[in-house]
């Protein structure tokens, strides 16, 4: 299935027309009308050309003739693809059930056992390909997955993603702690995890088709509840031996960030710094209770957080601190946290990013005098979700993705804007781009989203 | 139109036969496997009959030979129609658009010069079908519906909801005071707005095929800060002369709890009672500010309210207390506030009343201690939210809908489980109903919607 999909790759420069947006810089939103943008074989961008640039004419006609022009209708637009820092895959069939449950029950009674099964890999290969499937279907080029501990299905999923042409980053989960894992899921001992964890860096990067290495490895701690000391310096060592990406939880909940200062003395960042775990490739979930010392750290390390305001509101006891982050330079993107948050969709998580912070700032309990009962200038906008679900997702995997412009890949989806079962563009006035593009970000169901792209290459519609 | 659509009615008896899902009370889910519903040509539910009923195989073979017969595949089930109660339909244009602005600029260049266009019944005409067709697609069958000051597209509104077959309650919105309305966006005086609210009561009940009242009209003070006290007390008046419905907006944030403290020297509560508009028929939307005694005169005038968790998070400055009114015995239902909520869709509005709910249980600032950060026991889930939206809604309009019980009128959805753009049912276990209604709670799209009834009457898909 691979080469034969590989072998539908473009063998020849593909143009594209019509309208791009896309937001170079958080608090920049830019408006291609009437561009065409130009698509080597290998999927990158060769060429972006406006109607008052004198190639304009003369590469238009070459892209005609080319016979490779997609070219959109007035009701059609482009916008980069969507960057999911954080899924756990083998929860897919747990999606929107039990999140009434204390988390205890939630893991115990479903999430642990789900991710039990992932030991058949039959199981994986019904799961697998649906979840994947769905998460194109929703827009996300690029996914960030935790899998299981189970390394043949952890490359099952590696496969599912090249296969289908998902950008994808997949990580063995790595959990040893009898205390706080199941006897019957988790790796034996710190030793065999830290050996099968670098076995499945192998098998990733070794994939039959994964010459340009469109899914990598991730290294995959659990949290730091769910692994031993030596689990986390086994990891830490084996992230710098294979310069590989790091992804785990930090910080996520107040048991969380109190069992790891007991623990451990310090908190999860400062542990993880230490362990050898917090690097330009480390992708950290959460991070609800970092300090402002945690931050300055995260921010020198250059590591990336991935922002999960659905699933936080059912289990993090409060909402990240975003702006602030942003503030300090913190480099983010978000996260659905598939099963935790129950949705597949990026613009769902745009939303609530919105909404949470917007929480965050006013605070909640009507009882307090206003002034005591949220956090001053903690807000985001709709146009900044965008960012952190495009470009800033791309910029925390340092992913050449996210915008469109010359050299980096064409990973893009195009949008449908009137078709018939959601009307995104009935009420919207010509040239209201940031009203439009905010119908976007509030509305776009899948039905809306009538191709994507992943390296050049059309992997959905 | 009306007469044409009118003729459609099933002239006798139909049958509806499948799984049913729904809440006779707020704590319990029941589920009717294999039954039959037996509709009459009015609307009404006639029979409900189980499999272990003596009586089953017989209606079963009457159904069967009526050619009248919906029956469901394994991979279909019916819940309620759902009930929203507190749409802005002027503002559908204007959804998901400049949320990020603040509140004055978002009603000053946005709400009041869209809703003062409705002058133009062209206007009207173009936006109110495109409404009311994209609620009843997100399964809406009842909805309370804000209107603009003026009586021909107030009427047309209700006639496009007749026509469309839509259960609806629509206001003509009263707001008068020239310190808080715009001079091209208000009524004239009191006199001429109590005049006008009247004349568009009168309208609405008597429009062609209205004679059941499926669309009722509402008397609508904007809120107080928008009306004089003549205003007020003239409307007062009018709700006891014409045993009419009431709906305004109701201590929603800082700002307008305090303006009306400030004129008044009481709450808008408090208030609304001394004009007589807090009675049975009243729908207060949010209500966020009220206090525990406000709480007690609402539940005693037996009032209902409109909970819109998802324009709350950008307007009212807090969560409502919703677990405090339900357990005061408050009748409460949901609204999404199009457009100051970014959603049509009555299930998105089921996910942020839960989410918000738990916000406010656990707070949202990680700064604070655990212990001062929220409000104990302030969660409701998903179950809970789905009431609301179904049965909870109903019983705050005393619609005789909501349930699927012999008397009721039959509003229903037909739900594809497994629609390929969006599988609500790949992964439930058999049987797990709870986790069913989970997957459709947290994640039904349009396209899961296969056909709508209100009244029997099939009116979408
Ligand atoms: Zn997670
Ligand atoms: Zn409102």
């Amino acid at each position: 299935m691979t080469e034969q999909m590989t072998s539908q790759h473009a063998q020849s420069d593909s143009w594209h027309l019509g309208l791009f947006m896309h937001m170079p810089r958080m608090s920049r939103l830019e408006v291609l009308e009437n561009t065409l943008i130009q698509v080597d074989a290998l999927g990158s961008i060769v060429s972006l050309t406006r109607p008052d640039e004198p190639e304009y004419t003369e590469r238009l006609h070459t892209a005609r003739r080319s016979g490779a022009l997609t070219e959109m209708s007035s009701q059609q637009m482009m916008i980069p693809g969507l960057v999911d820092l954080h899924v756990h895959a083998p929860q897919w069939p747990q999606l929107g059930k039990a999140l009434h449950l204390p988390l205890q029950d939630w893991l115990n009674h479903y999430t642990f056992p789900l991710e039990a099964r992932y030991q058949d890999i039959d199981f994986a290969r019904q799961v697998y390909p649906s979840l994947v499937r769905a998460l194109l279907a929703n827009g996300t080029t690029t996914a960030m997955y935790f899998a299981t501990v189970h390394e043949e299905a952890t490359e099952l999923l590696a496969a599912t993603c090249l296969a289908l042409g998902q950008r994808a980053y997949v990580g063995r989960v790595a959990m040893d702690d009898p205390q706080q894992c199941p006897d019957y899921y988790r790796d034996s001992d710190a030793q065999a995890a830290v050996a099968a964890s670098e076995r499945s860096i192998h098998a990733i990067r070794q994939l039959s088709g994964n010459q340009n290495q469109l899914v990598k490895p991730v290294i995959t701690p659990r949290f730091i509840p769910s692994c031993t000391n030596d689990l986390l310096a086994g990891l830490g060592e084996l992230a710098a031996r294979h310069q590989c990406h790091v992804q785990t939880h930090c910080s996520e909940s107040d048991w969380e960030h109190d069992y790891v200062l007991n623990r451990l003395g310090k908190t999860d960042t400062q542990a993880l710094a230490d362990f050898g775990l917090l690097n330009r490739h480390t992708v950290l979930a959460h991070s609800n209770f970092i300090t402002d010392s945690d931050m300055g750290r995260i921010q020198e390390a250059g590591s990336g957080i991935a922002h999960c305001p659905l699933s936080n509101s059912y289990f993090a006891d409060s909402v990240f601190p975003l702006r602030r982050a942003l503030d300090k330079s913190l480099r983010v993107g978000l996260g659905t946290d598939i099963a935790g948050g129950h949705s597949a969709s990026l613009f769902n998580t745009c939303q609530h990013a919105v909404a949470s912070s917007r929480m965050l700032e006013s605070g909640v309990d009507a009882r307090l005098p206003a002034a005591e009962r949220g956090q001053a200038n903690a807000r985001i906008n709709f146009l900044e979700a965008f960012y952190l679900a495009t470009a800033g997702g791309a910029d925390v995997l340092d992913s050449p993705t996210g915008l469109f412009e010359p050299g980096r890949q064409f990973d893009a989806l195009l949008l449908d804007l009137d078709c018939p079962e959601n009307r995104l563009n009935e009420f919207t006035r010509a040239n209201d781009w940031e009203d439009l593009l905010g119908c976007v970000v509030y509305n776009t169901q899948p039905c809306n989203i009538g191709r994507v792209w992943i390296d050049g290459r059309c992997v959905h519609g």
